[in-house]
């Protein structure tokens, strides 16, 4: 169950928002079709919508368009995850130096997404212990990503290892990736997971039931680390109850320009928050803040697993 | 609309399952019934579930039960909230020292509560300035108790002296009384009022936004509070970047005797995480944790607000 793949000249994409309980392929035709499937979570998880841009910049290519011009569109889709500007400038720059075509950049970064993981996932079990519960938030696994995963890369890798590993996901308000996404990937697993509600986090540290936190990314950049909502009250919890909180990220997340508190956080709809699904929560006309991402000063980080190596935050 | 109120030896309870969409009121007619209310948290909140149970004495004294019996009974409801022991005991000791009637001193405390809880707004009131935002969670307003609320209780008597008042209260999941009741109580007080998932209260007071916090609590005890699970992640958040953290709870909260750690949290039916009302949010048979409480350590909380006073946590 790929997160996308390309055949017959179409990307096609496994739509997240019907996850888990179907599991559909939407076509995209058009790089309008990616962009609306990256504005509308279809797809999501930063290194996959690095990928699916760059996609969308080769069916943009096959269709004759203008390739600045898709650039800028696809780049406008969401403004916090770095690997879709990333992911964008690559293929531009592989069409300046004429070393490939669109389409032949999008299939290797297809490729490099899964050996990336891999060795995101070899790093990162290395700080993993024998029988440690490790706490994670969002989905940053294989649905983030082509396959494979950058935080449940690192539990899968510890767990192939030998390694004996309980997760616990916190479900992810507003948009519920951990409840939906990251449990659906460790059941199909077969790694015992215990699902909780986001609140519940800091208690199982304070109770010690946590040994290690390992969560994706969506920016690293000077500073700290912008995720998932939710992310920095996780690292809060877990440095005042001496929890390891690691960030499992490819390089192609880093920004090394800018401070991390100028990385723009996305706002989305509020309806997001006002319902769970089909079922309203609060009343009608409630007044919402939706942001979709914190930050993560890197006082509370650990390390940042990398395919290089386990580094410093900076 | 009151929170329960007595009529015709009936017990009268705002059914808070059904709030806000549907105003619904059940008659509790046995000790039973007052209960089995309590358990599925038709009435919640520290200070309701402590009257409600003084009720539910009233109702056994009148069908002619053991009252030593229906005590042990009702106190086994819910583990938590000192409120509900304390009331039981006091109703107990009424009829001990022929003071009263179980009726007599449940109505007693019917009218004692508000009294409580507007001594409490109006201490609570002189550390709340003009122009804040005010950080809320779980529901520890009107309907937290007979009537006025705690919590809310002391943004309402700021916003009567005067005070320009914004909220916003967190959904706090599972169950939601963030956005379904203390949202609903600040819409019909017309105090401005936002909503924001658990995960995102951070990310607030990070951005500036938020310059107090005030909640309820189920226990004050030596060592700390125990309130609504989240409550700790708001407390540390608070800590990091220097919003002054408040407990407004009146002194039948108090538990002087015991260790804040040494109170039973207690843990609700998975079922209350897998879905979010009627819609299911995670795949069938998931695991869950579900702590419905936990324990916010005196270090981060600026003061207890009580009927007599701001006091230092101890």
């Amino acid at each position: 169950m790929k997160t996308m793949y390309w055949k017959d000249n179409e990307l096609h994409l496994l739509d997240q928002t019907k996850l888990p309980d179907e599991v559909v392929y939407m076509q995209c035709k058009t790089y309008m079709d990616v962009i609306d499937a990256i504005k509308t979570m279809k797809v999501r998880g930063a290194p996959a919508i690095g990928v699916a841009a760059a996609f969308g910049m080769a069916l943009a290519e096959l269709a004759g368009e203008k390739m600045e011009k898709a650039a800028d569109e696809i780049k406008s889709a969401r403004p916090t995850a770095v690997n879709l500007f990333w992911a964008v400038d690559r293929v531009l720059q592989a069409k300046e130096t004429g070393s490939g075509s669109a389409l032949d950049e999008a299939l290797k970064m297809y490729d490099e997404d899964v050996e990336t993981n891999r060795a995101i996932g070899k790093n990162g079990a290395a700080v993993i212990d024998d029988g440690d519960t490790v706490l994670t938030h969002c989905n940053a696994g294989a649905l983030a990503c082509v396959d494979y995963g950058t935080a449940l890369g690192v539990i899968r890798a510890a767990r192939d290892e030998g390694k004996k590993i309980n997760v616990i996901c916190d479900e992810t308000r507003p948009l519920g990736q951990g409840a939906r996404l990251s449990v659906f990937e460790m059941q199909q697993e077969k790694i015992p997971v215990k699902l909780i509600v986001d609140s519940a986090a800091g208690h199982m540290m304070q109770k010690g039931m946590v040994q290690k936190i390992v969560i994706g990314a969506d920016r690293v950049a000077k500073g700290g680390v912008a995720n998932k909502i939710g992310s920095l009250m996780v690292a809060l919890a877990a440095k005042r109850f001496g929890v390891p909180f690691y960030v499992a990220a490819p390089k192609s997340t880093f920004d090394e320009e800018n401070s991390i508190y100028d990385v723009k956080i996305e706002e989305r709809d509020p309806d997001e928050v006002l319902h769970f699904g089909k079922c309203r929560i609060a009343p009608e006309g409630t007044e919402v803040e939706n942001p979709a991402f914190d930050i993560v000063p890197s006082d509370l980080i650990a390390g940042i697993i990398t395919e290089e190596g386990i580094l410093e935050p900076f």
